[in-house]
């Protein structure tokens, strides 16, 4: 078929002692139409593998499919957590040096939204939204290159990332949970949406920024658009962004990830970015729950952890969650522990490793869910 | 002499994975009158170990003292990063598997504020005090004991800690920097108190709670003071929290220990904690500057740094802080680079490797500064 | 029945910056006969949990058997490993301070060897093995207590475990690979006992001290058989050791813990360690190879890497071991790379992240293999 | 001046799982005749930065000297490890993966030896010398390039160096301690060169290959004379290679590494390198001791260290070397410990961290140490 333009950049994003480069590949499709355009990106969290071959596939796919609006992606997004090992797992939740999450360093600035509304009360909505766009673009170009005392190793990264996806009408930033079922995490006003992907559990996340890629890229837009409404005008700004959670890290699967791929294929012909009706969304149960119902449950205890809760399935209070081996209490105490909640919940992901302290994240659970 | 009663105590704040107890030694001197209260504690940072040697100080200095309020000291306040070990260096700044930095982790409840305010408008200050102290400690409690979801490791630490912290009238949470001159990080209100250490650089800290012991400590109160302020009624509390920058981490120096455990018994001996006036505290210029003026400066780029600039004396704009290798350039680039800013600073501390990536925080320095 | 004896002590190894104990449990049986003794411990690498889990269903197990010679277990072996985390992961294969393979860490002393043939040539056996033994013994324990220039950490804890070991007939160490089949490392003279463990793959290794527990309890015996043979004294000593690979790190399952310890139970009961005829070997093709023949197949390139061959079964020359994704050369090289070797092997082992440098060690595979 | 020739190549060594290439620059000097050759490279271990400094100023100094030989000169010889961060420092002296020291993998092959041996017992010192240099060339690159199973990240960076280093006659290896004084590792038979050095710490090493990069250019040539002596010719190769210890991790100095500059520069010129006769040795005691004699001494207990005895000065029996603080002794035990050696040592350097554990190494020392 062909009727594709497929080009590559690699786009410097920071260097390290040795003078060593940093850079990340950078892919684009464009559109034919004036279609919405899309951002796609993968691996910001170094062991978060899976979306890099998702990523693959949607190129294999996209080769041979007809694309309406401008597809940028961008596999190994963080050149420094995805090649940081610490053992033989890879440490690349976060910047080994000062702990920061990779996801928190993105900008959001809220400054930019009155003086928009102020001068762009009358306009159209195309004016308004490319003034709003024009305002963001500039503002990150204006932190990347205009600030005296510098910008930290992930602020530079992330801000370049950033860069690309304002320029987008939608934004896909792929992750995986630590050994996880997939889940998507939505904005509220766009739970149609979610519909669209094959993923069963979808939290609903409100427009609070707390430095994440989805929440830097639509926060703005929602911002704006109860700005306007204050002013009294309904706007209505067709931008969403999405982090995809993509299952377990440390692992890629080609046959999954081509089955990732066209549920992400099967949004983007939703929203027009693509041609066609050959992607149709699976039936199936889709759970949702607000983001404040989405609950980290840390372990009561220190020891070694035999995870029982099935993920995606609610389950009843009183079942167990996991048995604790304690075997230092061997004959003089109790050496299992099952635990359980008191409530019901559907677990949704679990900590990578057996071995937890007191206070380590054991479980992330939906409590307080609904079907979509 | 031996007036005074030191009593030992071992907390237990968590446990390992093998079931270890993580412990914490907590010192404590009765006093002998009703005399403001002062809590102590170090090494919540791995790496920043001369508190512990301060604290050893002040304990052999004040069996010889007359202690008139009661005194807490805590040494190897984080039993977690006081033992973490990556390579020969401790990497204690933050939890390791979250990257949660350790200081980060304290508890302010803003809604304790205003039922106290309501409750206490005509009482006395005494009754005001007792009532918001008790207010706090019961909060922590709760937060320690009532959570269906549990604490995090950090947490649960940092609880207990703060538990201590809010039954004295003066808290000083005793840090290093990385490779650093000493500085006193001292809330704007209490700026007369700086004075009284022999600390030459003080940050002035504003009423925002970002998570340290300092902040969640002296927050509280400040913000009560603000709230019957509102109400019209000026309320002297006699609170006061300090963060205390010893100088460097990864080494103690018995010798200078003892320097900086009589600066901390000349404040005790100011705020009558200890009777006497055998403690003055030495004349010299002491610089200050607001938090929001204290810079993190990060590298340009990548390479390997020469630190040029001493700690602690103004540098005039242009003069250089670092020069950079780059060994990859030589011979088609330019291998050394003088780095400077364009306004006079004070540096305070820099990084504690020569290695350094773009964006890595080169120095801290204080901008806008003034003398006390 | 309850016709056993189970004692627990709290063996101290160690102790951290903080003055925190290192502590080990150790459970003993005692045997109501003098027949033949094993010790067994787990989790010298602190990833390895599941022989904590197989050690818990020892005894519960044991409690319920006729126990007839000497039983210690030794679970949690290395309090330092088991509790270092880094990012989400156990970082526990090697000291992270000095990067030394905590099993490689054990003591032989081959002057131990000459004395005893010299002094023992035309002794009993019994003789020989007593005044062996001691030998050992006296030496491990004057390696601990008698070293003006110390121990390193790992010395410490090793030493005082072999302390133990030396003291059994048998030793079992409980190990497991990072994802990876059940397989046994056995000294070639036990071969015949390999086929009393329920695991089909075995390593067969040669009479050379590397520093692991195993070897550290059979090379001195094997030593002294041949030192006693070049003397024309042919010696049959009863004395095995092994490493018992158990599946995967990072993990515990209670039930597949309760098969393995079925699976001892049977070599256990096979040695006259324990009474009856209870446990019986299971049927299957038990596959073999030399030590030399075990193979690590290290990365040719960097990249992404989707695990294809199954453990346990035979791979044909040319067929794929892995397929490598390498996005970065997407449109402009090949992005996929499918890598075979040319020979066949039998896979065990793969390393445990998707992310691999170039010289990761990806597989580890029996070459040369034979049935048992 | 300018007659010098100075080419720089960059070196593919390794890619990362992102597929980023792993580089070394590689600078040489052709020399105005066939004197012999010297190759210096640094920073091998990730921490070890000074030497990049030393190769600085040893290029400028070049520039304007004559120089006879080839001169090659690896700065940032190890991608990996100078990148390699955890926490605020560098960890490089071993792969983060394998725990393997970066300097314990070169190459050498025994079998080498009798072969040239018998091949050349009666060929003229020249023919044997070109004749085994050849063959450990075509080892190496034997090793680099045909390896089924494939070489580890380490060999295959190793492996490239070696073969720089094989061309050489010279090799020098420049290296840090963690907080040290300056110490030279120096062969046995070379003892005279070490006086060339501006170093007043020597330690001679016999000929056992431990995997470091001066036994591995050292031990064939040593090992390839004494097998010829066995056959009664003597050899008088002029082969030396030397670990140059320049002082403290983590720091670079560009004045102090000017000075180390011209120490190596005047063992250039005493081996006829460079021409002319302007460097001369500094007047210095210098000591020597035989690497067995050069002690670890490992911690006896855990605590926080404060370091007291000096490098480089003979410490009599019973000095202290340390006093470890133990604060969760205090009041009920004993908080300060002095911890001393009953011999006679001298302390070259101490442990880079004061938080040590139980079996740390606290100081390396010189003991049964001589004048050189």
């Amino acid at each position: 078929m062909a009727d594709y333009q497929l080009t590559k950049e690699v786009m410097h994003v920071g260097e390290m002692a040795s003078g060593a480069e940093l850079t990340v590949p950078v892919y684009r499709f464009k559109g034919q139409t004036d279609a919405p355009s899309v951002y796609i990106q993968a691996n910001m969290h170094g062991a978060e593998v899976q979306g890099n071959a998702v990523i693959y596939q949607l190129l294999e796919q996209l080769r041979n499919l007809k694309i309406l609006g401008d597809i940028t992606l961008v596999p190994y997004a963080n050149p420094v957590g995805c090649n940081h090992k610490n053992g033989e797992y890879t440490l690349g939740r976060f910047d080994p040096i000062t702990g920061v999450n990779w996801n928190r360093m993105y900008h959001f600035n809220e400054a930019l939204i009155q003086p928009i509304v102020e001068q762009y009360l009358d306009s159209t909505e195309q004016e308004i939204e490319a003034a709003f766009k024009q305002a963001l673009l500039d503002d990150i170009i204006d932190q990347l290159d205009h600030n005296i005392y510098g910008l930290t190793t992930g602020q530079r990264i992330a801000y370049q990332l950033q860069k690309l996806a304002h320029q987008a009408d939608f934004v896909l930033d792929l992750h995986t949970g630590p050994i996880s079922s997939k889940h998507l995490y939505c904005p509220e006003y766009a739970k149609a949406s979610a519909s669209f992907f094959n993923i069963e559990h979808t939290i609903l996340i409100p427009n609070d920024f707390a430095g994440a890629l989805d929440e830097a890229t639509f926060c703005p837009w929602w911002s704006l658009t109860e700005a306007f409404a204050k002013k009294g005008r309904t706007l209505n700004v067709n931008k969403e962004s999405f982090t995809v959670e993509l299952g377990s890290q440390e692992q890629i699967d080609l046959d999954v990830a081509l089955d990732d791929a066209k549920s992400i294929l099967t949004y983007l012909q939703y929203k027009g970015v693509i041609a066609g009706s050959e992607f149709v969304p699976e039936t199936m149960t889709r759970y949702a729950c607000y983001l404040e119902h989405y609950k980290a449950f840390y372990s009561p205890m220190g020891g070694m952890v035999d995870y029982l809760a099935e993920f995606g399935k609610p389950l009843a209070a009183g079942e167990p969650l996991v048995r604790i081996l304690r075997m230092d209490n061997y004959g003089d105490g109790d050496a299992l522990h099952y635990i359980s909640l008191d409530k019901e919940v559907i677990p949704i992901l679990h900590f990578a490793s057996a071995s937890v302290n007191q206070g380590t994240e054991l479980y992330k659970v939906f409590s307080e869910f609904f079907e979509l």
